[in-house]
């Protein structure tokens, strides 16, 4: 093996070991040195030496997920310009995370690592950073999204939004966590899961407000 | 002090220590000595002697919040008795959650403890068992919402039921966290956060069903 795909391989397997011990763990309890001798690396500081922190490790697993899950977004907000119909918007929310989790088999860790970087204000920040290369993408979404609901004020349409990501994530999370453990899903596919999602997201985004004090 | 008031004090102590530490820093992170140690205890085994073990510890946590939150659910259930407005019934599964929550005072620790629990496959078990105690009330709230909706699959009632705690959960744990950490707040006030909930709630629970093949 050459020197550069020698690299490349370890960078892959820190990638991965680290992906499911903060999945499986939790992002805080593991250590650099726990992740270096989970993906078999004798040098106990390969992680710092290929990565640097812990954060800058977390920014990359957030970057290869983010890059095949927006290229699916992508492909879908194609298919779909120019339509007026909520539910056709809420699909490009939900089906690239689906999608993306079902092409990397079973058992996957990405939706435990998501739902805890996305609860860190500190690690959220990465997150956000990665989504903004994306950047495009995201505002015609957003874009498209305000057509469907013109009448939506947008402190509720920031709010909802934030919910359904949630849901997503969450509802991602137990069924990941299910096929992991080898537990009962509630869904039998990920497709199933994902409908259930959109009918669920796209009557949460259309309900009337009631006007607050 | 009497003996079996300072026992009291001394369980209360290390109950508040324990919540404010696995909130802000993981239950899995957190160990009984250093739960000792911030409850001021000088003997680092006074988990152990006053809880048992860790998962005790946590039951005795859960079930201090549960009981009051289900005492205003009681009371909010007696006053909207008989009514098919799935408003009234969303209502009762929202408000006494962020009614505790308020009457807390801030900051908070209770959403995030709650939102870990949820999602340990092991610790929810825990939360279950102690729901159970209030499980005519509970019966007699899903008995409501079924009368509400009553062309409901009872595996989509299910789905959206684990969809409606979540987003309940991780709705409070947002807020509960901006406030601990004084980042501004997505919503004025706890009240405001609940009719936002209730909305969004209401509307998810009576999206249409697309059909799975």
């Amino acid at each position: 093996m050459r020197r550069d795909e020698q690299v490349g391989a370890t960078r892959e397997a820190l990638l991965t070991a680290a992906e499911r011990l903060f999945a499986e763990r939790g992002v805080y309890a593991v250590g650099n040195r726990q992740i270096s001798e989970a993906a078999g690396q004798g040098n106990n500081t390969a992680v710092g030496y290929h990565f640097g922190t812990k954060a800058d490790l977390i920014r990359a697993i957030a970057r290869k997920h983010a890059e095949q899950i927006e290229r699916i977004r992508e492909r879908m907000m194609n298919d779909i310009a120019g339509s007026t119909d909520p539910r056709d918007w809420v699909s490009c929310l939900v089906r690239p995370f689906t999608e993306h989790l079902e092409s990397l088999g079973s058992p996957t860790w990405y939706a435990r690592f998501a739902a805890q970087v996305m609860a860190d204000p500190t690690l959220n920040e990465i997150m956000v950073d990665e989504a903004l290369t994306a950047a495009p993408i995201l505002r015609s979404f957003r874009d498209g999204l305000t057509r469907c609901l013109p009448g939506l004020p947008a402190e509720i349409r920031h709010e909802r939004a934030g919910m359904a990501r949630h849901l997503v994530v969450q509802t991602c999370v137990e069924r990941e966590r299910a096929l992991a453990e080898g537990t009962p899903t509630l869904q039998p596919t990920w497709d199933d899961l994902a409908t259930g999602l959109i009918d669920a997201i796209a009557g949460l985004w259309q309900a009337p407000v009631t006007q607050r004090p």
